[in-house]
């Protein structure tokens, strides 16, 4: 989390050279560092993933900030709970009612972006009923967003873009280098649903294709981070793939130091 | 340590706008991160000021950066374990011989700065030999120090300077500006020893005289910043200092948080 959050430039999201008014560079910073008993819980195993993803918000919870990690939370805790991505997809496929309960209790917390109209919207009174009656687990949760939410799928299908960012953090080298042009590449060839949310499906594919244009050369990196700042273009969901990408690496032998 | 590295400019020192070649931000963040059990140790008691900071030297040790926070742990320790001033006045009068032997394995694992030709370099292969034929506890041995280590100086004399810096937040309110403003008050009036180490005492003093005039107005900081920055003039015992003062800030009560 730290090491995503200095990469710079990362368009649109908050880095070492830029802020969002309400959500600071510290505030990243902050919850990678109040999150650390959360991980440790998952890494010593005993906890399950619903309950361990809660402790992670409310440990984070305490500053201004807005929400800084829950995507990353999201990611990470199979990951750190399992060890590696096959360890995360058995995590994933043992997931209980009682996980499902606890991840919305945990997005109570915080103020995360949900489509309107969804019966199992966290703000829905009578979601934790319906996930009992319906008995879904936490991955049948993350079935139910996976059509429109990069997180989710990542759960149901098995950390596939996790595993490509890993593999793309190791093809571009070292340091903070590496983990821009690795966002790059995520960012020109997968539509953010983050943005797809708070904006339109239509302005991330056009953020998509911008960013391709970057990679090709023919659009200036800092003028199109700028220009995401400027219009509130954060692709939060992609910096959440980014971080998982980073610790799957790192857990392989990637160095970040050079 | 995050709060202090993140604000800016602070001039000569590693901020969120300026790394050294070989230190980098990110060194200062994983260093902050790492020395986290260390600091918990401190917390919980049961263990001595010495065998605490070789610990989290030790844990800090792991990156490439160099040294980035043996200063701060030597005045956080203390802090830490005491939980207050007073506590940590009394942590340092309680050092035993044993944690000066510990300190000196500490030195051993980094490259801090020390005059040459003292009986008590740790670099001096018996130094360790004379510090239990001397009978020296970790105090004695910040006491040998204090005329030209402003950190061992806080041991000595009761951390008058951390308590002065608390106070200087404070009264600068919150956020980054108030951490900038505080750094630029001690850098105005008090010679950083450092400085006068890597360099000479009359380098010190020419950035306290010009630390000062950026304080009346009559100097640019982001000049001075660039200057310090290009003549590696880092002011590293004050960056500690500053370190020491914001744990005491925030523990009585002072919000980072505007």
């Amino acid at each position: 989390m730290m090491l995503e959050v200095c990469a710079f430039p990362k368009p649109g999201n908050v880095d070492r050279c830029h802020d969002y008014r309400e959500t600071l560079l510290e505030h990243f910073l902050a919850s990678a560092i109040f999150s650390r008993p959360a991980l440790e819980h998952a890494e010593a195993g005993g906890a399950g993933l619903g309950a361990l993803i809660r402790e992670a918000v409310r440990a984070t919870s305490s500053h201004r900030g807005g929400n800084t990690h829950f995507g990353a939370f999201l990611l990470l805790m199979p990951l750190v709970a399992g060890g590696d991505i096959p360890g995360a997809r058995a995590a994933v496929s043992a997931t209980t009612v009682e996980d499902a309960v606890a991840f919305y209790q945990a997005f109570a917390l915080t103020r995360v972006r949900m489509l309107d109209q969804d019966p199992l919207d966290v703000n829905n009174p009578k979601a934790i009923t319906l996930l009992r009656e319906r008995r879904m687990t936490l991955r049948d949760v993350m079935f139910h967003s996976a059509g429109n939410d990069l997180v989710a799928r990542e759960w149901v299908e098995g950390f596939p873009l996790t595993r490509r960012t890993a593999d793309l953090l190791r093809s571009h080298g070292c340091g903070r280098q590496a983990i821009v042009a690795t966002f790059l590449d995520l960012l020109a060839t997968v539509p953010d649903t983050f943005i797809a949310k708070k904006h339109s499906m239509r302005v991330a594919e056009e953020t998509m294709r911008k960013a391709a244009e970057v990679r090709a050369g023919t659009r200036n990196l800092e003028a199109f981070d700028r220009e995401c700042i400027d219009r509130g273009i954060n692709p939060g969901s992609l910096a959440d793939i980014l971080i998982a990408g980073i610790y799957v690496a790192l857990g392989e032998g990637w160095k970040w130091e050079c």
